[in-house]
């Protein structure tokens, strides 16, 4: 990156106007260069640096988004609490070479009188669209308006959130957006805990039940074929089951198979 | 348009496919030239016409949509016999010098596993949004895949439809579709009949009483201004009112206001 700065004066771009990115949008465009995308609510980890990775092989422009979307949040919801560190992400950001960083505020992507919402209705209504109803509906709105303000050739998502990845691939197929959407696998901690923001909630004693999650895929996975696959030694062999871990539902019949759907 | 055709070997082209739709829109933009549209649902009419004419002179290449599409339909409506004159279409689409007709048909807008819908909430829940439910829905989401796959810098809707056109105005402003929407004056029969596709419903009698709309719209505007206002004589002056006429509420208080609301 020091050579990139050096040879070209690159300096990554800070950009809060929606006007303002249609219009390097355009510009990179008009000559004929490519533009990736990843959109974030900011707050970066590993997970979401190798998003940025990704995306910065698939274009000559690579853009981020840093934007905490109120729409996809309930009311009872952490949108105040969500964790916050522009300062931090924007380093973060130029050590993987992104070009631009898209930072509007609320005033500018919901203004006085908004009223519009894309919603996908089918692979949202199972799984978190249980739990979180108000969720995918917010997700698919903002990012049919980020596209349209960052105006990509490529974004990246990652798999960690599989049910938005597929709600994504089914929004832009549907609404016939001219672009591609890349998945990246889950990146995950040493020990097989999913990297994720919201990770910083967790007390010691959660922070260790929280491998549950990353065990149960894999006891899954091992239900479905005997073929090594590729996951940390950590998660393959977990080691004995913390009985004290008030989170784990051990009575969960270990062969009952958890029925749902997502067609896409 | 004949010089056109012997100067540049113009010649309308016809596509079917949103991939063929698209990779044009990506040349003519590539070229730094400029995209007019005109989504329409075919039959054209003068006030079709008129609105190609307005597309004509902003754009270098004039794209016109003909689709009838389903979503926007009720299932009592009227789908199935909705008039559709392909061959007569084509010819006036190239009076007015139109250079591409996009003509998809449904399985190539709506293909199996098609979930997503736009859905503008404001402005759309009174007047028309009362009696037809679906229509406004069916319309933002068409209009949204539309605006995807032809990819203008303009779009034309005529006024006679207003609360589609302030809800098509709101849409791209909510989306942040970066579209240019005019809005064009409702081109009128003789007599001050709007025109309308579906106007060959009407028999005899009903095309004569259709008259007390644009009869009710002058009053309306006596009732607000003194001020001489452009429209044609017939209206300005419509002559005795058919007291035979069944489709007139002759009894509705002329001075009665009808209270409603478009937040726009």
């Amino acid at each position: 990156m020091a050579m990139r700065l050096f040879l070209w004066g690159w300096a990554m771009k800070i950009i809060r106007s929606v006007k303002g990115m249609q219009s390097l949008a355009d510009s990179i465009r008009s000559r004929g260069e490519r533009i990736a995308f990843v959109p974030t609510m900011g707050y970066f980890h590993e997970g979401h640096l190798n998003l940025m990775r990704i995306g910065r092989t698939q274009g000559d422009c690579l853009v981020v988004s840093i934007y905490v979307n109120p729409t996809q949040f309930s009311p009872t919801e952490d949108l105040e609490t969500y964790p916050r560190d522009f300062d931090r992400d924007r380093m973060l950001a130029e050590t993987v070479g992104v070009d631009v960083i898209f930072l509007p505020n609320d005033q500018e992507m919901y203004p006085d009188g908004y009223q519009t919402f894309v919603e996908v209705a089918g692979v949202t209504k199972n799984l978190c669209g249980i739990s979180r109803p108000q969720f995918f509906r917010g997700v698919t709105t903002v990012c049919t308006k980020l596209f349209q303000i960052v105006k990509p050739h490529v974004t990246v998502f990652g798999k960690k959130d599989f049910q938005q990845y597929v709600t994504i691939q089914r929004l832009v197929r549907d609404l016939n957006m001219d672009l591609e959407v890349i998945g990246m696998d889950t990146t995950r901690e040493s020990d097989g805990l999913a990297m994720s923001s919201r990770n910083t909630y967790l007390n010691p004693e959660e922070r260790r039940s929280a491998l549950s999650l990353s065990r149960a895929l894999v006891l899954a996975e091992d239900d479905k074929t005997s073929d090594p696959i590729r996951r940390p030694e950590s998660i393959r062999h977990p080691g004995p089951e913390n009985t004290e871990n008030p989170f784990e539902r051990k009575s969960f019949p270990r062969k009952k198979t958890l029925h749902t759907e997502i067609n896409h």
